[in-house]
C-alpha cells in the first residue's frame, strides 16, 4: 500500500485528522515521570494507550530524544516499537543532506527506527529527498511554509511573481510519482495554506502550529483539506501532552483529542450538509 | 574566546585549513573494523591520532551515527570526547526547527555531545538559529550554497536581482554579532564562493565538496579565503578516511592530509610572495 493510502486508511478508521507530536520534554512531563528514561517511556506509553483509537498518527521530534544522548535514542526506538502497527509514525527530524548522506539518514529513519514517514528540509534540493523515496510504502513530508516567525525570513521571498514556498510546493507535487510525498504547512498561515492546497493535487499536508503557536484549528482543517476533499494531518503537541500535570494526564490528553476531533468532525458534517 | 577566534587559533597552530569529516561508514572502513561499534571507534581514534597535529577541525556527520541507533549515538559521544580539546568539533546535522525545538537541539549538540560548532539549515529563519547563539564560545555554520546537484533546485532562484543564497549570506552576516556564525558553501561552485566571500566580512566559511564530489582544492582555498585574507575550512571526508583499505589506513590518511596542506600552503606562500 502507498504511504498516502495507509494514512487515509487510519484516518478513516479512527475518524481523526489528529497527529500527536511526541515532544517528550523532561521539563514538562509530570514530575514523577521526569527523572529517568523509564519514566519518560511510561509517560509516552500512557499517552499512546489513551489516544491510539482516536488519532491517526504520532510524530516524535528527534530533538527531544537527542538531547538525552544515547539513552534518548534508545527511548525513541522503544516508543516507536510500542506504537500500534496500523498507526502512522512520522519521525520529525527536518533532515536534509547530500545524496550519499541522505541514504544513511533514510536507513536510520526507516530501517533502524522503523518510522513510516519523515520530515525533510527542501533547501538542498532533490538529491537530498530521493534516497527516502527508494523505500516503498514509506513517505516524506517536505517543509514548505513553516509555522514559526522565522518563516518570514526566506520562505516569503518572491521569485518572479511567486514566493519560494510555492516553488517548493510545485516541485514536490512534480516529484511525487508514487503517493509518498507530502508538505508541511503551518496553521499560522491559513490563507497561504489554502493557496498551496490549490496547486498540489491530492498530496497530504502535515499542519503544525495549532495550539501553543497560535494557529486556528477550524481554519487549518478547512484550508488544509480544501473543505475535506484532500488529506491533511493536524499536529498537536504541547496542548495534548501537557494538558494536565496530575495523575489524570492521559485522560486529559484523550479529552483534548476528543475535543479537537469533535470540532473538526462537526465542521465536516456541516460542510457535507451544505454541499448536499 | 569567541568561536571564530578559537578556530583561527588552531588553524594557525597546526598550519592547516583542513577539517576531516568523520563520516564513519561501516561499508567503507577496513573490514576488520566494520562489524562492531568498538571497531568503528578504534578506526576513528586511529584517524584522529594520525592527524590531530596537522588539521584544524573534525566534523562528524550525524547520519552515520544515527544509522546505528542508540549504539551509534553512544559511539558519537565517545568519539567527540576523544578528540583533543584544542581541536574544533563541528557536529554536522544540518538542523533547523522552530525556536522551542531548536533550544533542545542546541542542548543536545553543545551540552550532551559537547560539540563546538553545529551546521544549521536556514530555511526556517532566525528563530531556528537564535537558541544556538545563547551558548557563548560556540558557533554555527549556516547552509548557504551547498555542494550537491540539488543546490540548483532552490538556492539559485533569483529574488529581484539576487539568488536566494546571497540573501542567506547577507542575513547571516547581519545576524553575526559575536563572532559565532559562519556559512557552508560548496567547493563545486568556486565562482559563487568568491562572490559570497565578498559580502560577508570576516565570517568563516566551511567548504565541503572537494574530493569525491569533484570540487577543486586550489580554487576553493583561494576563493573561500579571498586569497588568504579571511578564515575558511576545507572539509575532506572519504578521500582521507578511506584512502587505504589495508592496515596502513591511518598513515595513508595522514599522508593525504599532508598532501592537501602542502598544496594549500604552497599557494599561500606564492600569494604572499606575489603580494610582497
Amino acid at each position: 500500500m502507498s504511504a498516502v493510502n495507509e494514512l487515509k486508511e487510519i484516518q478513516k478508521k479512527n475518524n481523526s485528522m489528529i497527529c500527536v507530536g511526541l515532544d517528550i520534554d523532561r521539563k514538562k512531563v509530570p514530575p514523577e515521570y521526569a527523572s529517568t528514561t523509564r519514566g519518560l517511556y511510561d509517560f509516552a506509553v500512557a499517552i499512546i494507550d489513551a489516544t491510539a483509537d482516536i488519532v491517526a498518527a504520532y510524530k516524535p521530534n528527534l530533538a527531544f530524544f537527542e538531547e538525552l544522548g544515547a539513552e534518548g535514542f534508545s527511548l525513541l526506538e522503544k516508543i516507536v516499537k510500542r506504537i500500534p502497527d496500523e498507526m502512522v509514525v512520522i519521525l520529525d527530524g527536518k533532515l536534509g543532506d547530500i545524496g550519499n548522506t541522505a541514504a544513511h539518514y533514510a536507513s536510520a529513519m526507516f530501517e533502524k527506527l522503523e518510522g513510516d514517514w519523515v520530515t525533510l528540509n527542501p533547501y538542498m534540493g532533490y538529491d537530498t529527498i530521493r534516497p527516502f523515496l527508494d523505500y516503498k510504502g514509506k513517505g516524506a513530508f517536505i517543509l514548505c511554509l513553516t509555522s514559526n516567525p522565522g518563516s518570514r525570513d526566506f520562505q516569503f521571498l518572491h521569485v518572479l511573481n511567486k514566493p519560494i514556498y510555492m516553488f517548493v510546493a510545485e516541485k514536490v507535487a512534480y516529484w511525487n510519482k508514487e503517493d509518498n510525498l507530502g508538505l508541511v504547512v503551518g496553521a499560522t498561515h491559513p490563507q497561504h495554506l489554502r493557496e498551496i492546497r490549490g496547486v498540489i493535487g491530492d498530496l497530504p499536508i502535515l499542519i503544525p502550529g495549532v495550539g501553543a503557536q497560535g494557529g486556528n484549528l477550524e481554519e487549518a482543517a478547512l484550508a488544509g483539506t480544501a473543505d475535506f476533499k484532500h488529506p491533511a494531518l493536524i499536529n498537536v503537541s504541547r496542548s495534548v501532552l501537557y494538558s494536565s500535570q496530575d495523575e489524570n494526564f492521559a485522560k486529559a490528553a484523550r479529552a483534548e483529542v476528543e475535543r479537537l476531533n469533535g470540532i473538526i468532525n462537526g465542521l465536516r458534517e456541516k460542510q457535507s450538509t451544505e454541499t448536499a
